[in-house]
C-alpha cells in the first residue's frame, strides 16, 4: 500500500532524527503540544462532533460513543498526560552494564529507541496524544492507524501535534496518522516489516487476535484479563471482603478488575455470607457453583463458559475449592495470565501462590486493580502485556526501548 | 496436528515441573546427560551413519554433509557444552528490583522461565543437545523440530537425554523431538500458540523468513550478518589491516565475519595497498568500486547486489567514501543491523559512530568477530538476535527467561 510505504520512509527518517534529539528538545515539544491542544480545543471538539454525528447516524451504541467522545476535560487530561511524560526521566542512552573482558574489550549495553512503532487502535481519540507522548519521549517515530469512526478527531489532534513538531524543527514524520482506515490498511501495516520495528494493537480481543495471527512485525500483545481472587482458609475476613469488593466493583470495565472468586471450603460460609451481601449491595451478579448458590441465595448457577469469561461488567464467577492446589489448577486452566491475588495469613501458602501462579502480576493481600503503570510507579503506561517476550505486565517508557552493545577496543582481533 | 497438540500438552506439564525444579537438580541432569552422551557415543554415531548414508543417496552436498556429520570429538564437545552450562549461574528466581510504593505495596520483578520454547532447525544434530541444555537450565520445556536429514541422529540424542531425565525423575516432556519432519509440522508448530511461549528458528535466511511471516507464536529472529568495517582517516594503519584481515578471514562462514569494507578517501591509498596485499595473501576476492579497483589491481568491480550480500565466504566488498557520514549512510542502506566497526584514533568520530550506527553490536577498533555469547562473557549462546524486541545481539541464558511482578500487600484497595 503506497500510503504506508511513504509513511514508513518518512518515519525512518524521523526516527534517525529522534535517536539524536536531546531530552530537553523532546520535552519542549511535549510541553508545546500540551499547550497547543488546550488552545486548539475548539477545532478538536468540532472535528469530534463530526465523528459523533457520523457515529450516531451509523447506529453506534453507548459504550463506543462514550469512548469516542471528547470534552474540554478530556482534552485537558491529554495535555496533562503529556506534561507528566515530559517530567519523567529519559530512558534513552542509559548504559545498563559495562564490563571489561579479559582481552581488554570494554562491552556495554546501551538503551536505544526501538525505531518506528506502529499502533492499531479503535475508537478512543485520546490514544493519539498518549501514544505520541510515550513514543516521542523514548525517541521513537510512530505510525498510528486509528479507527474509522474517530478519524476526524484523530486528524485534528495529529495536526496540532505536527504543527508543534514543525515549530520546534522536528520532522512531521515523528507522528503520522494513516488516512486509509479500511481493514486493508491495518493488514498492510502488519506486513510493513521493512519500516516497523514493533506493532502494538490496542483494543478488543478480536483486533489483538488478528494482529497476532497476521503480523510479520514483532508484536506486543496487550490482552484479556480474567483475573482471580483466591480466598485462602486463613484469610482475614474483613480484609478479604474489602479487597474482593474493590477488585470487582471499583471499575468493572477494565482488564485488572476481578472476574472470578475462588474460596477455600473451610472459610467459605463465613466469608461468602459477608462478601455476597456486599457484592449484591454493589449490584454485582454472582454466578456460582452449586455450593456457592447454597450459601448465597441470590447467586445464579455458573456455566462452564463463565469460568473463562472476562465479564468487564458487574458480574463475578465464584467457586468453592478444597485446597490451594485446586485453586491454582483452576487459575491455570481458565486464567488469562494477567493478575491474580491470594488473600491469606499463611506464610507458606503466600510464597507458594507467588511461585506457582504463572501470571504477569501475582498479589498477596491486595486488590488486582493495582496492575497499572501509574500504580507501579512508572509514571506512564502504553498497555499491559500478557505475553512473556520483551515485556510482561504494565509497560512504561523502558518497554518502548531496545538496547545495543557498544564495544571499545584497542586493536583486538579474535584468535 | 495431533502429534504437536499432544507434545504441547506434555511440554506444559513439564514446564510446570521445571519452574519449581531446584538448580542442583537441573545441574545433575545436565551433568548426567553429558556423561551418558559420551557413553552412548556408539549408538549415536550409528544413527548418524544412517543419516549420512541417506543424505549421500539423496545427493546432498559438502557443506550440509559436514554440518550433519557427528564424530567422537563432536559428541565430546556437546557433552563439554552441557557441563559448562551446569556451571553457570541459574537466572531463574532472581529479583530484578523490589520497591515499596507510597501505599505500602512492595512490588518486585522476578525472573521466571518462559515456559515452553519451540525450536525449528536444520541439519546440525548438535543443536539438539545444545538447546536442551540452555532450556533445561532456564527451566523451560523444549519442543524441537529438526531437519528430516538429521532425524535419526536427533532421535538418538533425544533418547539419551530422556533416559537421563527419567532416571533423575524429571518428566520426559522436558525435551521432545517432533517425529513428523514434513514442512507441515513446521507450519503447525508456528500455529501452536496455545502451548508455545516462544519460537526460535535456527538456520538459513529462508527458514527464518518463513517463520517470521507465518508464526502466531512470538519469534526471536536470529538473522543475517552483513557486517561492515569502516576505516576512518585517522585509523592506525597496521591495526586496521590486522582487524580487517581477522574480521574477514578468521572464520568467513559465520554471521559476525566482515562482508564489506568502507575506507575514508584520505587514507584509502596507503591502507588499501597494505590491506589488499594481506587479503589477497589470504585468498580473499575483493569486489571494489572504481576507486578501489584503481588502487588494487586484483580487485574486481562490485555490483549493486554485492553491497547487500552476506557472502559467508572469502569475498569482501570494498568502497571508498569521502566522509564518515557517507559510511554511516551506506551502512544504514545496505547493512543488516548485526555488527559494524569503526577503526579510528578520533574521539568524536568514535562516539558518533557508536551513536549513529543502529546495529546490535557497534565496535571501535576491534574485529566484528567478537559478537558472540562466549566472547561477551555469557558462557553460553542460543543465537544472535537481529531484532529489537526482547533481545538484541548475542543471547545467553537470561534471554530465555521472562519476568513476573510479585506484589506483597497488607489489605491495599484502590481508591
Amino acid at each position: 500500500m503506497k500510503e504506508l510505504t511513504e509513511k514508513g520512509k518518512m518515519a525512518r527518517e524521523a526516527a534517525l532524527f529522534l535517536a539524536q534529539a536531546s531530552t530537553s528538545a523532546k520535552d519542549d515539544v511535549l510541553n508545546g503540544v500540551a499547550e497547543e491542544l488546550v488552545e486548539s480545543a475548539g477545532s478538536i471538539l468540532g472535528a469530534n462532533q463530526t465523528d459523533m454525528k457520523n457515529a450516531r447516524e451509523a447506529g453506534l451504541k453507548g459504550a463506543i460513543m462514550d469512548r469516542l467522545l471528547l470534552t474540554d476535560d478530556r482534552i485537558a487530561s491529554m495535555a496533562e498526560g503529556l506534561k507528566q511524560i515530559a517530567m519523567l526521566e529519559d530512558p534513552v542512552g542509559e548504559i545498563l552494564s559495562m564490563k571489561k573482558r579479559p582481552n581488554g574489550l570494554t562491552i556495554g549495553q546501551k538503551r536505544v529507541p526501538m525505531g518506528v512503532i506502529g499502533i492499531i487502535y479503535e475508537s478512543r481519540p485520546n490514544v493519539t496524544a498518549d501514544v505520541f507522548g510515550l513514543c516521542l519521549k523514548t525517541g521513537n517515530a510512530a505510525i498510528l492507524r486509528g479507527g474509522k469512526e474517530a478519524y476526524n478527531s484523530n486528524l485534528a489532534i495529529t495536526r496540532v501535534i505536527q504543527k508543534v513538531l514543525t515549530k520546534n524543527e522536528f520532522p512531521a514524520g515523528c507522528l503520522q496518522l494513516v488516512e486509509n482506515t479500511s481493514r486493508e490498511s491495518a493488514v498492510a501495516l502488519m506486513k510493513l516489516e521493512e519500516y516497523l520495528d514493533l506493532l502494538i494493537p490496542r483494543g478488543g480481543a478480536g483486533l489483538i487476535r488478528a494482529v497476532v495471527e497476521n503480523s510479520h512485525v514483532p508484536v506486543i500483545e496487550t490482552g484479556v484479563g480474567n483475573c482471580h481472587i483466591y480466598v485462602d482458609q486463613t484469610a482475614d475476613i474483613e480484609q478479604a471482603v474489602a479487597i474482593t469488593v474493590n477488585a470487582k466493583t471499583q471499575r468493572p470495565g477494565v482488564c485488572n478488575a476481578a472476574e472470578s472468586l475462588l474460596v477455600h471450603e473451610r472459610i467459605a460460609e463465613e466469608f461468602l455470607l459477608k462478601a455476597g451481601k456486599e457484592l449484591i449491595k454493589h449490584k454485582v451478579e454472582i454466578r456460582g457453583d452449586k455450593k456457592v448458590c447454597d450459601i448465597i441465595p441470590e447467586a445464579v448457577p455458573a456455566t462452564e463458559e463463565d469460568w473463562s469469561t472476562e465479564f468487564l461488567d458487574l458480574i463475578i464467577s465464584a467457586k468453592i475449592v478444597s485446597s490451594m492446589d485446586e485453586a491454582i489448577g483452576h487459575i491455570r486452566k481458565y486464567g488469562s495470565g494477567h493478575s491474580e491475588a491470594i488473600l491469606t495469613e499463611d506464610y507458606s501458602n503466600a510464597q507458594e501462590f507467588l511461585n506457582l501462579v504463572d501470571s504477569a502480576a501475582v498479589y498477596v493481600n491486595a486488590s488486582t486493580r493495582f496492575t497499572d503503570g501509574f500504580e507501579f510507579g512508572f509514571g506512564a503506561e502504553i498497555g499491559i502485556s500478557t505475553q512473556k517476550l520483551h515485556a510482561r505486565g504494565p509497560m512504561g517508557l523502558k518497554e518502548l526501548t531496545s538496547t545495543k552493545y557498544i564495544i571499545y577496543g584497542n586493536g583486538q582481533i579474535r584468535g
